[in-house]
Order: C-alpha cells, then structure tokens, then sequence
C-alpha cells in the first residue's frame, strides 16, 4: 500500500480523491522512452488490447480514454439512433451525474429511468417500459439500448444470472446493452467471478471498464465485444476529441492495472475495507447501514448530530438522497485502495469521542 | 535534453510521437501523495490557474484538457450558436483534421475555410465572406467567431501586427475570436514577444494552448480570456467527458511545463532543429524548401527517388498536398524537444549516401 | 357548421381527424392572387402579426408553422442551451409524443418530468426539482424552463391564479417560460379571460398557439412574447426547414382561425358538446369520467365489454394509461368543432343498444 | 392559366412568389369531408403513394413534407452518419440557402462543396475528393453521400447519362444518393425523358421531388426508392415536427399536381417562358445569356443601367454572384406556371423605353 499518503485518512467522499498506484506512475516512466507511433499505433495499445482479450477470453477492440462520463457516453452513442431511446435505472450515473453527456455523444437520444431495489433493475419493468414505447410508433422515441452499472450507485452487485436474465430481455427485445464498470473490479472480486462472466458471457455487448476510481491517474478502456461496433467507435471517439495522440501514456496505465492481479488487489483491498466500515458503523447507536455492502461504497442512516460531528472532526463524504420509502439523514462513505484499516476503525472510534 | 532515446532517430513524422519530458514525468510523482478534491477543485488546479495568469498577464480561467482537438472544438462551441459559422484558414486543423469535432461540439455550425498564402489569412477575405453571409439574411448560417492557428498549419507564424489586423476586421464585425495554439510556444520564441502580446492583446478571447507537442503526456489548456464564457465552458466540458475527476494529474503537467521555462526552451530547441534542417535540406540538389521555417515544421519539395531514398533508410515522415499553385513532390519534416542536432545532421547526410 | 361530414361520426379519437374550417378554406382561394413576397414578408403575414398583438394586446412576433411538435421543440430550443433542462409535467405531449423532438431541436437539452394530480403541475414540485439540480453543480443538466400544457393532457385547465403561480417561482428560480396551447382556444374559452391573461400577463414568454385541431388544415404560431427570443428563432426555424416559402398560405389560415371569433366559436362548440358527452356518460352503468371536463377531452373509465361494444359498433377512440392511483380500462374521446350534438347523443343511446 | 393575377406581371425573383394552382386548390376544398386517419393513413397519402409508384415505374414511399429545406436535410440525415461528410456543388442550395438544415438534421455531418462548371459536377472531381477523405482514416470525415440538384442552381440540367456517371462513381465508391429535384419536372420536360430515368435509373436513392415551386401552396415528396431507408425516415419526419396531423391537406395537393399532366403542363410552360425570355434578352445591346437556359431560370449579365432601369420600372429579380472566371454585373430572372407570354415581352420591351 502506498505510504505517500497522511493518516488517519479524513476523506470519505470518493475513490476519486485518492492517488494512483505507484505501479501504473511507475509504468508511465517505463513508457517514456523512444518515439511511438501516435493515435493508438503504438507498442503498449497493441499489448493492451492483447492483455484485455486474454483476461476476458475473447476477441475484444480496446478504445483507452481518459473518464467515465466520455466511456458510456461514448458507447451509448454506437448502441442506439438519435430518435431512440436507452434505459436505465433512474439513479444510473448517466442518468443524473453526467450532465446530459450521453445526450450529447447520442444526438439527443432519450435515457429512460427504471426503478428497481438496491439500484438494480428488474426485467418486468424493462419490458413493460419497452411494449409501452413501441406501442407509441412513431410518436415516441423507439427502445434501442440497456445500460446497467456494476457495481450500482447504491454499491451493490448484479450477480451473472441477474446480469443475463435482464441481457435476455433486451435482446429478445430487440435492444443492444451496455455495462458501465466504473466499479468493475470491485463487483468482480466481490462475486469471485471471471470477468467474462459478468460481461460477453451475460450478455453484454459494450463494456466501460473503469481504472480511475481504483488505481490510474485517468483511465478507462472501452472493451467491445461486438466487432461490429468497432470502426464507428474510432470515428466518434476522434470526433469527440477522446483521441489521444500520445496514446501511450494511457494505454501503459491500463496495462499495469491489468498486470500482477494490480486491479484485484486493490478492489478486494477498498470492498474489505467497506465490509470493515459497514460492521464497525453498525455497532454505533442510531446508525443503520440502508443498502448490502458488495463492493466499497457504504451508505448508512445516522444521526443529524452524529454527522455533524464527523464533519466537525475534519471527516469529508457526501449527504445522499435516501432510498425510496424512507425518510432520515443517509450519507454515503466509500473507501479505496490507498485507505488503511487503521482508517476506516478512527472514524468509527472518532464517533464517540 | 532526455536520453532515454536512441539516436539518430529517425521519425521526424510529428512531434507527437515524442516522450514526455523527464521533469513532466517527475510533477506527476510530485502530485502523488494525499487525497486532493477532484473535478478541479485540488491545489495543483488553483496553483496552474495562478501561474498561467502570470504569464498572461490577466486574468484568466483554464480549463486543462486532453487533446487539441476537444480543447479546440469546446472553444468554438461557446463562440457560435449551432445556426452561425465560424471562419478559418482552409487548411485548419479544425478544418480537415478533427473528423468534424467542431460541428460535434457545436451541434452542427458550419466552418468556412478561406484561402491564404502561407497558412495565413487576410482580412479582406474575411470581410468580404461576412459581408455574403450577412446578406443572405435567415437563408444562410450567420458570421460568429473567427480562428486562427498560431503556429499556422504550414509551420508560419503570424506577427502581433498581424493578429490584430484580423481580429480588429473580425470584433468590428461581431465575431468573437480564438487562437489554435498548438504549437504556441514554438510560435511564442520564434517572435520573441510575451504571451499576451499573441493573445488577448492581439484580440484573442480563447486560446487553446498546447503542451502534449511540446514536452507533456498529454494535455491543452483552454485559456479564457472573456471570463462571460467561463462557466458555460465548464458545463460544456462535463458534458463532452473533458473533465478529470483527478485533475491533478493534468494540472501537474502543465505547472510544470510553464515552470523555470520548459516550454520555451523546448520550443526553441525544437524550432533552432528546424532551422539547422532547412538550412541543410538547401543544400541537396533538387530539394527547395517550399515554406518560411518560422516553428519546428519543414515543408520541402524533394525529388522523389531522395524522398524514396530516405523511407528505404528507415526515415518517417508524411507526404503533403503541395501548396497552391505548385506542383511537385512535398514532404513534411517535423522537429521536436527531444531530437539531437546529429539527428537532423544524419538525415542530410544520409541524403548523399 | 360544415355539412361536408357524414353524420352521426362515429371518430371520436383525436380533434385531429377532422376537416378544415370553411371558413380558412375559403381564405385561401382569396389569398390566391398575385405575387407575394416569399418568406414571411407578404401581406397576410404581416396582417398576422398585427392581428395576434391586437388579440394579445401587446407587441408580438408571430411564427407561422406546420404542426404543434414543430412550435413546441422550436420554442424549447431558444429557452435552453444543449446543457440545461426543460421542466414538464410527466404526461406532456413534449415528453412522450413528440419524438423527442424537443431534444433533437434543443442538442440534447433534457426534460425532467415532474408529476401532478389532472395534468397539472404545482410549484413545490418544480422548486424542489429545480433545488436538487443546483445542488449537482457541474455534474447535473441546469435548470433553464419550464413548459406547461393548456389545456392540459388530461382535458384540465389552468386558471390564470395557477399558471402565474408556477410562472413566479419558475422565473425566480431564473427560469423562462412556454405554454403548450395546442388546445388553448378551449381552454380560453372554458375560462372566458382574456388571450394575454392566461399568457404573457400570466408569466410566458413563448406560446405555442394551435389551430390545427380546432379547424385549421395545418397551421400553429409560435407567439413570441420575449421579443429578445424573436431573431434567433427565425434562423432556428429557416434551419429547421419550416420557414415556408409561400407562407401567405400558411398566415391566411391563422388569419381566418382569429377573425370573426372563428377560433373561439370552434371552441365553444367542442367544449359544449364534450360537456354534454360527459353528461351523457355519466348516466350510464359502470361509466366513470375519471378527470375534470374542462376542454373537450372526456377520459371514462368503462366496462370492457361496453368499450367492446363500442368498437364494434364503429366507433373510433384510444385505450389510455389509468391515471395514477386508479385501475380499469380508461378511453379518450373526444369533441371537435365539426361535431354535433347528434353526433354525441348517438354514441350515448349505442351503449345501452 | 390562372386569371387572378395582375398582368404584365413585374416579379422575376423566383417562382416561389407565385400563387397555387387552381386544381391544386381545388383538391383541398375536395378533400375537405369527412374524418379521415390523422398522421398519413388517409386515403388521400395512400392514393398518393400509389401514384408515384405508377409514375415512376417501381415501389417507391413518399413521405410528403412542407419545404424543400426539410425535404433534402431529411433526405441527408438518413444517408450518413453524423461524423460522416456529404459532397455537393459548391454552389448547392444546401451549402448556401438552407441556414444549415443539413448540418442540423444529420447532426453535424459536413457538406464538401466541389466545383464544376454550369453548376454540374464532374466524376473526377468526386474522386478524387473521396481518396483524399479515405486517406486521412480517422482525422477526416468519411465519405458517405453525394446530393446532386436536377435542374441545378444555375438553372442547366443533367441528362440521364450524366447522372449515371456520377452515380457509378459514387456506388463505386460506397457513397448514396440524394437529388435535389425542386425543379425536377422542369428538368423532366427538358429532357422529355421519364421521371424514372433521371431518378432510380440514374442511380439515385433518395429524390426530394419538388411541387411548391410549380404550382402547390407546399408540398414537396421525399420520394424513397432504397426502401431499407424508409422506416428510419418516418422518425426523422415526426422527430423534425414535419409529420402533418391531417396529412390529407398535403397529399392532395401533390395528388392534384401529378394528375392530368398538371406538373409537367406547368413546368413546359415555364421553361417556354424562359426560353422565350433568354431569346428576347439576347436581342439587347450589351446583355448576354451566361447560362445555358434549360429550365426556368435565366442568368443574363447587363449593363448596370439597364438594371437599374428595370428596377426603377418596378421589376423584381435578384442580383447573382457572377460564374467563376466572369466579372460583370448578372441577375437571375426566374419564370413560373402562372406568368404570361405577354409578361416576357414587357419586360423586353421595357429595356428599350
């Protein structure tokens, strides 16, 4: 674990505040030498696309990019038309926290939002959502696309065979679908899996895989196992100015991710430490843990003045909207990668104090 | 300069296929250590803010970024309504290279390429298109903003005099203005004037200053001059996917490469290559250098058996369309930071051999 | 009334099965003379514009278009930049029928749909919607208008009261505003105020003002209140392709529609004849008018076999959703000008045949 | 010939200052009884595609629309993607008159304008404007479209083997193909050829088949004959607010037009006129003709007084950008259906008083 970091760490509010590994600043070094092609010609896209078919057991086209706002976005934009429309679960990243990104990389397509428990979606409400737009003809914009998160905004986790029950439907139905893993590796490790079971083999066909939020200065990788989407996804990656020229330096990040288990490592690291904060905080008085903890986020119901002392203490995390059908002060605390045990166990200590 | 590259080098394709420099590299190591905000609210952020005012002189608002082509392309969408045009030199880069991102961002304006010698427009070409556009009333796409390259797309460079002159033609005109600065710095040392004096007080409302060609992993900064324009572009930036969470990374990158003049040494190491080239390519039989050498680019018609000669010998570079009214074979040499002189030298040398 | 229709009518599925007005007919057979200017600057769309500010009582600029999902997205897209969002109750035509065309005439702009007993929307609701997205900074699309329907979807009607309620907080929360009135005139004429007090004097800066479901052949204007809107739309509608050429033949229609009461004569009488269509409803077994009769739109709830019977019958209606809260099978149907009360006695005395 | 207009008649400027048909108006005052299906399912749109089908020997959909604007950017939408580039005539009325409606509808896909003299273009030209886009991959716009205009803008027209070279090019090349037939019967009874012919027979896929020009209030065909294309186009429609309620105004008015040789009587007339005029012209001391006259329009150049003249007499016409490599003064002078023998004379006569 990094030792470059002060503790008892305060912040809770995102795995985007923290550092990268050391291993991935140390492979940009690594890359820093010799002329490279520019554009993704180079000799670490090439093994990076290598690498990411190896460990999905498949033939994969890697697009590396720089957030997870432009990699959903961008494959929502190849997965339906601009009079179409993309469903989602009404609290999918898309969907509130992007500002209108896949809108804008889709021409205007129509996110629809579904309800569903624990941030999860169900198949019913899919396909009544979907009869109902087709019903309309042409006076509504037509189903096209599902787009699922793993792990969801509530840190919870679509097991394979939720993931293909809801794939079936939509391609039943005719729709093509999309995972946004800006918390890939965390749902992984968290179900034991291989990463193909969770992605092509349930039925996915464009894959965000997120390093970001667990380890890379900024990095995701497009992963597309639908050939057929490929060449169009250059086009509008370019056009969307996502292009790096100096590709290296992002797809060297990616590699060392996906080297020596980095990306595992640090995933099981961040959800154990969740699991600790989640059993620590349940024995607080007045405290209640609102959703099951699968991968490094905890979102708990707690006190108004115990929260107010938390930040009084110098403690950073963020208010949330509490689920449906309950009312109370709910917060959100998520760990990572580079958070000790002795961290998360002094803000539980630091509440009765 | 870093010797982590073998010499002679042989691609003299672009100065994007070059390393990052080594004190780039080393900010980043620097910025590891702690949780910082994210979205752009960390130090490093607030520090690069503050110097680039320095160096402009004003103030400023800087969003860093990616890539030329979305730094570009965001600029021109918050200058033109989706209805309006934007005027540039015909062979823009945002013109012929950008597979239309500037009609992505601005949902659709029309870029209209004017004619110039040298890569550099006149302002009666100007006036005289604004004048059309404006008498075609709600038939046709109306006057907004006008760009510029600095270096220009044929490796020239334009006067503080000039600039004015054209942004003087296109303010009385209505248009707002911005400056393609790619190669900004090459520009900068090759004039010998400050950096305001080729920016807001030659008339430029936005900059797309660039680092990525010039020392850095990848990274632009987009320099608001007009500050009404700021938050807008920040929205537009979240939407587009430009926004790091942890920009610090990016910040870093270009505090360093505006520190203890990086980016000017750089650039003139590059730009006194591009001299050397020239002044040795004059002296080949049959090879006549077909533009002033003012940055780091060479532009030189060649007989095509040397032109063969060269690529058989491992040499890369790029065909260009001759300029007009010339016929003839033309190559484009390109010269950067992390070239030797004995680079450039055995290229000639090996002309003759 | 027009004796053209064979009666007793058995549609009664949508106001816009019907014919056109004799009255607008005739007017365009006088229109038929002569050159005019092209484009909107002949003399029936100059008499136009001065015969809506007379009706309005203040000073306009009219846009004559073709249909109502035109005039609805040509508006939104002038009160909203591709990054902010549009305010409707989640039954408006803008959100679910149109296509999303809103989004495509806005670049993406997003409709947050908010909910509200009878179609209508209340301002705690758009204040707290509003709230949540400030609070998302960067992150979220920004509030920027709000729409509103009158009459509503559900047949309802806004009071003048209602309408500058929701218009007061929406503009103090820095919002514009625009009215749906593809049914205006019915609900003008349920209230029996003034055209300006259920418009501008009531808070809106953009009206859609139908007149194709209440007689016209194809024509709707976009009133413009806000005259600061008025260029910019003439260039969004050019681009659009709805600027007619000869568009003396679009503003002879709504000249016709707005003189000699025509349009609230219409009106009146689809009102009346909904009124009695209720009426006559009620009395009969099982049949329940399940929303306010204010326009002429009657939604019933009714027994399966009656809707069975009907349909056999001849007669032409839609299946609708249940209005929240409520199960049973509901049906629209609805009045037109070009109806008679036989019309309607005959559809009541077939359920009990 | 109409009797409603005032003769001799003073506006040249085009022939969308005309008034409509008789017959034309006829068929809306016909097909003002009864309730017919709203949206394009009445008998009047399904006669309507019939009778295209039958005039131009195949299966064909027609989607009737309000303008030629919205007719050829929605035909363009359909035929490329938005990062995809669409080749034209530089001097095309969809580079230059439509406010950027191609650009709108396809979402930013680029318009490249080729030369080509008497507004026709040249199969070399288009090829080698195709290699250039290919060979820059992923940096340029993609070839998808070429859109031709029959008559073209400077009034001269394609014979069918002329469209038949360009066309192979383009198929040869993988483009589609779009004509821009607002004045395609005036081009037709030059060419005495069948509508087929210069249409799918020639190689096109997509025509927007003009009447508003020729005698319909507006009205104007897109005409698909690549039926894979026509599914897609009816979402277009209704998402650009171009799908009439009561479709039946709209397809009467072009079912009138292609009845009894209306169209076609019509256009003979007006390229009678024209002819007429071009010959009396001629006659003019210091007037020449400096387009061949092949349909209704007539490009003269003049000396400046006798254009002052004319408009001192109170005629109407446009000046024109005079045609590559001539300077001089030149004016448009358009001919209609509803103008006179008798009107072409005065004007004559009117030089020499």
């Amino acid at each position: 674990m990094p030792s470059a970091t002060t503790h008892p760490r305060l912040d809770f509010a995102s795995d985007n505040v923290t550092i990268a590994s050391p291993a991935i600043l140390a492979a940009l070094q690594t890359a820093n030498v010799n002329c490279e092609n520019s554009y993704g010609e180079d000799s670490y896209s090439i093994a990076l696309n290598q690498r990411v078919a190896e460990i999905f057991e498949c033939e994969v086209t890697v697009l590396p990019m720089t957030t997870g706002t432009a990699t959903n976005a961008l494959a929502l934009s190849a997965l339906c038309k601009p009079y179409e429309a993309v469903y989602c679960h009404q609290t999918a990243h898309a969907m509130t926290d992007e500002c209108g990104a896949p809108e804008f990389f889709s021409h205007g397509a129509k996110l629809i939002g579904l309800p569903g428990a624990h941030g999860r979606l169900q198949s019913a409400d899919l396909e009544s959502a979907v009869q109902f737009a087709r019903s309309m003809g042409v006076h509504h914009v037509q189903p096209a696309a599902l787009t699922l998160s793993q792990a969801t905004e509530w840190g919870t986790v679509y097991t394979p065979a939720d993931l293909r029950a809801l794939t079936d439907s939509a391609h039943r139905l005719g729709l093509r679908t999309h995972l946004d893993g800006a918390r890939f590796a965390n749902a992984l490790v968290h179900l034991g899996c291989t990463p193909a079971d969770i992605s092509w083999r349930a039925g996915i066909d464009l894959l965000s895989l997120g390093a970001t939020k667990n380890g890379a200065l900024a990095a995701e990788a497009l992963v597309v196992f639908d050939q057929s989407l490929a060449a169009e996804l250059m086009f509008r990656r370019k056009r969307a100015g996502h292009l790096w020229s100096k590709m290296r330096f992002l797809s060297a990040q990616l590699l060392a991710y996906l080297t020596d288990d980095l990306w595992l490592n640090n995933a099981r690291h961040a959800n154990a430490l969740a699991t600790r904060l989640s059993q620590g905080l349940s024995t607080l008085t007045g405290v209640r843990v609102v959703q099951p903890v699968q991968a490094n986020e905890v979102f708990v119901e707690a006190p108004t003045r115990l929260i107010a002392h938390w930040r009084k203490a110098g403690y950073h995390f963020y208010d949330w909207p509490a689920p449906e059908g309950m009312s109370g002060s709910v917060i959100r605390l998520v760990t990572s990668f580079d958070m000790l045990a002795t961290d998360v166990d002094a803000l539980i200590a630091s509440a009765t104090h």
